[in-house]
């Protein structure tokens, strides 16, 4: 049997749970499909920080799975802004697209798909604070919880990933498989506050900071900083 | 200004979701609120598996956080059984219960709630699939996404640990403050096959897998096993 690898992408400064839910998504769905193999790929094996107190370790480098099917890179805040600038890891998206069937995002990972210049032209969402960004990699932004282009897919923020990742087991494998999978991680969602009500978004307290973040992420870029400040 | 922990409870081999989710939501809290102290607590600081390819490392180790102010610890499948014979990490949570203002879990994690004497007497819940084996710790099993019994909340499987955080927030310090993380995490839940169908639950196809995860975490532990087994 051919074995197919869906590649997780770590860099340090992650945001946990852009990575953590998609990823127990599709280990869920590899478990009960032999032909799924499944990597959590870095620079190097070293454990990194992520942008909560817990750290983290890839079980691979990104030179042992050179060509991987399926990609996912999740996103962040500053240090992901500053990951735009990391050559290595821009490299290795850019190359695995050559071959992959698909490149995935969470949150402002798309961002790093952008960099990596995989949205030029396409529809691609975000994080709703970094809609606007998109622009500056050739993106037209959509608010969707995830958008489906084909080969790249892009979602939301953080949460969105276990939406997206489910989506992409129904569309490897069909409803019944995503459907075992969900009922795996019980995922029956019941947000305490119901369902977001964007008219309380608090857009005014966030501008300040995605200003911060860019400004923090990228001050070794100016170019880039001013591109993003200009859309957002 | 006096910083009250939350610890987040690390063993090997854990399902990586039910820490990820709520350990995201409460650092979200945490950056708002500076009284709020963020720990990952372990046996050791060394890197741990989950059961993902991910591996993980913990902030402190249970001797560095011995008072923590709220508690929650993870579940997972056979790994999490076989934790219900660790002395170290049964008599942390058993420690951490007389001082605490809460000990929350999130899935099969209520069980090490169990076993560590806390759930003697009152309503708990659990993973879907191992809800009746919480009688074997003189609980109640409730079918609810978290049970909420003052000093102990448990919650439902894997992904159920979101809501559970986001309940927390809300309890600490108000429907402002868990509106704004809901709004950073943007958990705005679109499961791709919508909510969970319970009608097509598949529950004979996992009555086995449960077995056979009992009996492969209790392996050492027959008694308890038995006890398990006797319920489910």
């Amino acid at each position: 049997m051919t074995q197919k690898t869906f590649a997780f992408v770590v860099y340090p400064g992650l945001t946990l749970l852009d990575l953590a839910g998609p990823l127990q998504v599709i280990t869920g769905h590899a478990a009960a499909d032999p032909s799924v193999r499944v990597a959590v790929v870095g620079e190097t094996l070293e454990t990194t920080e992520t942008d909560t107190p817990l750290r983290i370790a890839p079980s691979h480098t990104f030179d042992q799975v050179p060509d991987p099917s399926w990609v996912l890179v999740p996103g962040g805040g500053a240090p992901t802004l500053r990951a735009l600038g990391d050559e290595k890891l821009i490299g290795y998206l850019r190359r695995a697209a050559t071959t992959a069937e698909l490149m995935t995002s969470v949150c402002t990972g798309s961002l790093l798909l952008g960099q990596a210049g995989l949205l030029e032209g396409r529809e691609a969402t975000t994080h709703w604070t970094f809609l606007e960004t998109l622009r500056a990699f050739g993106a037209t932004p959509v608010r969707q919880r995830w958008a489906d282009t084909g080969s790249v897919i892009t979602a939301a923020g953080v949460s969105a990933g276990i939406d997206l990742a489910l989506h992409l087991v129904e569309r490897m494998r069909g409803e019944d498989a995503a459907r075992l999978v969900q009922f795996g991680i019980e995922y029956d969602p019941r947000p305490p506050l119901g369902p977001l009500d964007w008219s309380l978004a608090p857009r005014e307290r966030m501008r300040p900071f995605v200003d911060h973040t860019v400004r923090e992420g990228l001050a070794g870029r100016p170019e880039l900083r001013d591109k993003l400040l200009a859309q957002r």
